[in-house]
């Protein structure tokens, strides 16, 4: 099946936001085996706007469009779509009950009467509820054509997808992909390629694709089926392959697994509690542990000791240290882990200190980080070298903070 | 003059990545004063490229193309535009002479054969050198249409389009875009737009554009105009009038200054030193706060006390107002940034304990957060319920808690 989408709004073309729902709906429609050609973007005109769908209708499947479905009169993608396919616009009884709870939920007693336009949908076409805003999804079949419309909003459209228009779309194709994805750590992108050039080069179904993130690789296998079972009778002997090469560098094969949600189940399984002494990355470390909701059970507390004081006042880290081998060194790192562990009482700590830059100190290259992780009176120090600006340095330094703290706990 | 943006690359159609230059490059046209009626993605296929290609021609002046000039074969868009265009390919000199250098730079010795594809320009073409890559940008007019050939890689486009591109484009142009920006924070959205009705209903030339972002709204004014003079007295009445309107809710009237490097600067202004105590937000504050080149000359050091006994070990928070009060609570915060300014020995210190979800405390709604702020022993607190996951309700938080200190260190 053949799809193309037009993303609506004068905003998307005048580059006032990034157009994010174009790769997601992408990403989706490639998981269901749809292909896409085009995707067009248009503002919020209705002559642009008619010829858009018209063109898009000579030379596809299924049109997806997203955005102008408000309230206001810019919104004209409903209307426009009706006009080009010949169809008249009713009240949707459904949609209006949905819209009179939603404004009562929300305590808006007045309530203006544009808003009465978002019960009108295309005759005969099939609704899909927005559980986040007032513009419902519309699907239609027209002329052996099928149009899907669907709000702008992220936070309306994201949902509305996974929970319902996924599965409908699914309906509609006969071959599905089916995906498993596995999550490395400690080999930068290209190094994993290489170790899996042999498999890439020779896929076909399924196919392997790698997507680098910071400190992370994230290796994703797709294969088209007829089946579930069928999926996962070609999936799992590549996932087995895959787990085999790269072995401890994986941290998760669930999607939906962040590397800090990870270190908290683990700490959970030991019954550790950790704690951090954070220096160049200043709270981050931390934030990132904290992300994970109940993570309660395992941190208590933690410091940013970004001055020399701090770190001697807290973790008793020596004048001596700072002295001689200064606050960016593997004695610092240690002593401060050490520190922090007594300092909370906590079973693990991790220690981080380092040069973000843009300033040198004359000694390390900007972007040397020492990661420090304490378990039980154990000290593992572990010195980085990072690239990029001040930003990038401390976002790497966390994720290899957490990754050390993975291995050390695992070890 | 009228410019349809075309992105070529088939892993665009797959989502595999977000399409960043479409918006980067509709910003750069907005502020030359060119209008976008279309932006088009279109994968590496010559038939469907060639009629993307076809099609803007006849509908715009200017047709701007990035992506698909590797050195690969799958890379189409030199030789399709060439083709519709009816020219030839022909070698440019002073490219293959760049190219030679590029790779005798990189210390790369054999140089594969289609490498020299990227020496290929389109006859009679403007050439701008990339400094990043090896595919160099062309310009060419033609039977009255204007046709810009970019490469795709942002690191490669934006240095290209910043020192090059963008001033020989400005010179295409009679009219060009000017702007200002102010920053508010304290008010949401719509209730900023509703303080400035009058002045967006009967904008024409400057106009008045809003942005929000978590905590923030943003405010674009923006005026065309011949010089930058006439800019300038465009732009100012407007500026001034939305000052008179804001007034201490502004925090910049600079596009590149954040919230942060607005504390940082006020903390180094009035020679005070800050600290942090945070609960929920978990080290983000702090995070927050040492983005800022510098930031070590006021911020030392910072705690994170989640658990209650943190909270009273090291804050001094008492038992009693945890037992009657909760942690989250306008008592705690308040000794919580009086005790935090305490042990630092600070001149400032922000607290901040709340509720992030997504699970509640039977008390609180979930979102419900206290920020406290305490300078040279007054204490300011403030309550705030934010909506959204736990992500964004810490977000919320963060962003508010530095607006208060702003406030504070104000008053």
């Amino acid at each position: 099946m053949i799809v193309e989408l037009i993303s609506v709004g004068t905003e998307l073309l005048m580059g006032n936001i990034v157009n994010t729902n174009a790769p997601y709906l992408s990403k989706q429609c490639a998981c269901l085996g749809m292909k896409i050609y085009y995707q067009v973007t248009v503002g919020d005109n209705a002559k642009r706007l008619k010829e858009t769908i018209q063109t898009a209708l000579s030379r596809c499947d299924l049109v997806i469009l997203t955005g102008g479905l408000g309230p206001t009169e810019d919104d004209l993608t409903k209307e426009t779509t009706a006009q080009v396919l010949e169809k008249r616009l009713v009240c949707d009884p459904h949609t209006k009950e949905r819209l009179c709870a939603y404004f009562q939920k929300r305590g808006e007693t007045v309530i203006t009467e544009n808003n009465w336009k978002q019960a009108e949908i295309i005759e005969g076409c099939t609704v899909f509820d927005n559980e986040n805003g007032t513009a419902p999804g519309l699907y239609l079949e027209e002329k052996g054509k099928k149009v899907l419309l669907l709000p702008g909003p992220p936070n309306e459209l994201i949902p509305m997808m996974e929970t319902k228009v996924y599965p409908f779309l699914a309906s509609l194709t006969k071959q599905h992909l089916y995906s498993n994805m596995i999550k490395i750590c400690g080999i930068g992108e290209s190094k994993a390629e290489t170790m899996i050039k042999d498999l890439i080069d020779t896929q076909s179904n399924p196919t392997i694709a790698t997507y680098a993130k910071t400190g992370e690789v994230d290796i994703r296998i797709t294969a088209m089926a007829k089946t579930k079972e069928e999926g996962e009778r070609l999936l799992q002997p590549v996932k087995k392959e895959l787990c085999q090469r790269f072995q401890e560098n994986i941290f998760t094969d669930q999607e939906d697994i962040q590397l800090e949600d990870c270190v908290v189940r683990l700490l959970k399984e030991k019954g550790y509690t950790v704690t951090t002494a954070e220096s160049c990355t200043g709270g981050l470390l931390a934030g990132r542990l904290l992300n994970v909701s109940g993570a309660s059970a395992v941190f208590k507390e933690g410091h940013i000791t970004y001055a020399e004081e701090a770190k001697k006042k807290y973790l008793g880290v020596l004048e001596e240290t700072l002295a001689t081998t200064s606050a960016v060194s593997e004695k610092t790192a240690e002593e401060m882990a050490r520190g922090a562990a007594k300092l909370a009482k906590a079973d693990v700590a991790v220690s981080v200190t380092g040069l973000a830059g843009p300033d040198g100190d004359g000694k390390n290259l900007v972007g040397t980080v020492f990661i420090g992780c304490c378990i039980h009176d154990k000290v593992t120090v572990k010195k980085y070298v990072f690239h990029g600006n001040r930003a990038k340095v401390r976002e790497s330094a966390v994720q290899n903070a957490l990754d050390l703290l993975r291995r050390c706990i695992c070890s």
